[in-house]
């Protein structure tokens, strides 16, 4: 029997091993937010609403239908928590730390399960990676946790209440889980500098990527030599950067007269500043996005349409796959085929490999906004925007995702699902095997644009 | 004098050269319409609408400002039927005609600049083809004007009236000019399906691409033997015509409870198939698009942003950059790095091409809806689609054109522009010369998506 469950997983290709596991993930979380102690008294969650909330915070986006504080106890937000870890470590990571505790050791096959989920090439050592991986997000929400405890204590009445607001903020904004127990996400510290700079930190440690982190960490151990940054390191961190620099510019430009209008000039700035961080995959607000303009919402669309660093806990299309198309555009507008950047040549798969991404992430998405036109009477640019952020896994809101039937509630759930497992993954997972051409037919050209 | 304008003229690249041509048609057209005789009595157009208008004429999108039969005298209409006879028939191969009755034999300079316009690569004789599509266009146009006009001379009092209407709708529609002068478009002929069936052909016989018909009259006088149509015409035809059908479904389905609640079947079918024609880029309706419901307008929208077939009066993405990047994204999922089709493989440098003309789109149309949206005051869908209609040279609208500022007038401008140079010869004639790459880097992997 287990032999046999152990031969069947053994016949799964790697993608379709990362979508099962995260099945499996969300069955159990499911499972746990469905148990006795789960909900404060008299409070009834239906069966849709347990697996949407299972489905986003496995996913990590944090979108919800319900209110977490008048509806889960104590135990409920700590099984929140529990289910922010696993989606935020990533169950690739978690699965193989299984192993390791069980004494196996990491084969060819495994190797390559972490390599697709974690994208990882040029690193040796994939078990010294997944080791890496929880060591370092435990150590940053640990850190998170303890100065928000400690610095919460001021608002609440006992240490147990500040520890447990301290750890959950840490947690959420670290995995980028975008979930909170405030009621209202981070309103309450919208003048409240320090938290929020945590949280910017906390977010932007989970949504850069693992793998900058860990050479991040090699370069800071490093004692001599020159030490060389990985080709995927700098164009992830430059995109990450420029798109939360141009990200707050044009937030705080376009809200200048308008929402920030009878705010002071560092309130505004700090509001643009959180809420662009944000739509990196973090989806904690400090104020209600449907009092921005339509503009401005349309923007932040867009960058939740982007999302984070790949082998991040974000989401989205990715960091990397926009860097590509954009420099592939400027490279071949020059009359070169190829991409050359910090004097590398990016290799023509990964090419493809953005084209195939953009294409269907576009597909996807617009299908997903007129269906949901179709079905609900509501304003677009609130759709548009609940589905970026369903994609995007982040989870800002303008307040619509409550108000949907079952069908809309279904069609955010694929999309978080998808823009967490990734959609290399999920096309590989749908589009079955790579094949190997034996032959090739005559070469015609075509007109295009 | 002459010989230096000569020589000038030969430096330029090929898409420098057209860009060039089509800014003095603009031009010329511009002059045409502030001639003292154009206007009627009493009525003044200011310069920027005037240059709306022939922008909108030169690139047969049919968006204005103005409304013609308040504005235009008859001889005012007869220039603007000749500029869209100047945009319609392109000017590349005008020029071409020129350079033919001056008796000048056709160079590998002019066969390349015709090549790029009309991108006419396996076809030989390309002095052959340019009479081809003047012969072709003025056929069609010479036998709709006059099925129109007969038809139309129950409607008006005099024959000259109904031939100025006939021959002015077979023009506008067969260059998918979508102008009229009716004064609110084919809405008068909602329920006229023969002037329909004509117009939907006319229509259709303008955007499904010259090389398509050049190939189609070869097909039909061909005596014996098998006939084999080209990669490109097989490619464009079936994705024009999976679009008609799949636009008229997608419209008559969401719009049976709604706008066509109230209508016979037959009309609610015509009503959707015609807007479906209409958006590959005629532009003409037989109802006003504002009455649709929102995901109606949004698929419209879609449809015109993937506009017309390559090399003919449309505009837009055009049908073969959709198909190639469809036709990619199924060949990837099956672990395929390239593209088979009817028996051929699609060459690398247009699956490139289909890349960036869909990345340069998406992202000049999304920065215009969003800078429109910041200068007006206006409904996100309405802006939307005004861009997509000017960028597919479609013209269709949801009225908002005339109510706009300058800046946003210009922006259309722009969009209607480049959506008929077309994205590839734009990108060449901003981005430069090809360059041959004399060495590469070394390539290294990045993580995507
Ligand atoms: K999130
Ligand atoms: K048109």
């Amino acid at each position: 029997m287990w032999q046999m469950l152990k031969d069947r997983i053994r016949k799964l290709k790697p993608a379709q091993l990362i979508v099962t596991y995260y099945f499996l993930a969300i069955s159990l979380s499911f499972g746990l937010l469905r148990l006795p102690w789960v909900h404060q008294p008299g409070q009834e969650v239906s069966l849709i609403d347990s697996l949407f909330t299972a489905v986003s915070a496995v996913s990590v986006t944090g979108l919800t239908v319900i209110q977490i504080t008048d509806t889960y106890t104590v135990f409920g937000i700590v099984m929140v928590m529990l289910i922010l870890q696993l989606g935020g470590i990533g169950i690739m990571s978690l699965g193989t730390f299984v192993w390791l505790l069980i004494g196996k050791r990491i084969g060819l096959r495994e190797r390559q399960l972490i390599m697709l989920d974690h994208n990882q090439y040029n690193l040796s050592g994939v078990v010294k990676l997944i080791i890496e991986i929880i060591k370092i997000l435990l150590l940053i929400e640990a850190i998170g946790a303890l100065l928000l405890s400690l610095y919460f204590t001021q608002f609440y009445e006992t240490w147990a209440e500040a520890v447990l607001h301290g750890v959950f903020a840490s947690v959420s904004a670290t995995t980028n889980g975008g979930f909170d127990i405030t009621g209202q996400s981070m309103i309450p510290y919208a003048n409240d500098y320090f938290v929020q700079i945590i949280t910017i930190l906390l977010i932007i440690l989970g949504a850069i990527g693992f793998p900058v982190l860990i050479e991040l960490k090699q370069f800071l151990s490093h004692k001599s030599g020159p030490f060389r940054f990985s080709l995927f390191t700098k164009l992830t961190t430059i995109t990450f950067g420029i798109l939360l620099v141009v990200g707050t510019i044009l937030i705080y430009l376009i809200e200048y007269n308008q929402r920030f209008a009878d705010v002071s000039w560092h309130q505004g700035l700090f509001y643009a500043l959180f809420q662009s961080v944000s739509t990196r995959s973090g989806g904690l607000v400090t104020l209600e996005v449907s009092t921005f303009t339509e503009p401005t919402q349309l923007i932040l669309s867009l960058l939740m349409f982007i999302g984070a660093s790949p082998s991040s806990v974000g989401g989205g299309i990715r960091t990397t796959t926009l860097a590509i198309a954009v420099l592939f555009l400027i490279n071949f507008s020059r009359g070169r085929h190829h991409i050359q950047v910090f004097g590398r040549e990016i290799h023509l798969i990964d090419i493809f490999r953005s084209y195939v991404v953009i294409i269907l992430a576009v597909l996807m998405s617009m299908i997903s906004v007129i269906t949901i036109m179709i079905i609900e009477d509501l304003d677009v640019i609130a759709v548009i925007f609940e589905v970026t952020s369903a994609f995007g896994t982040s989870g800002m809101s303008m307040g619509i995702t409550p108000t949907l039937s079952t069908p809309s509630k279904m069609i955010l759930m694929v999309l978080m699902f998808i823009g967490r497992v990734g959609l290399i993954s999920f096309l590989f997972m749908i589009g079955g095997n790579n094949k190997k051409e034996k032959y090739h037919y005559p070469k015609e050209r075509v007109i295009i644009g």
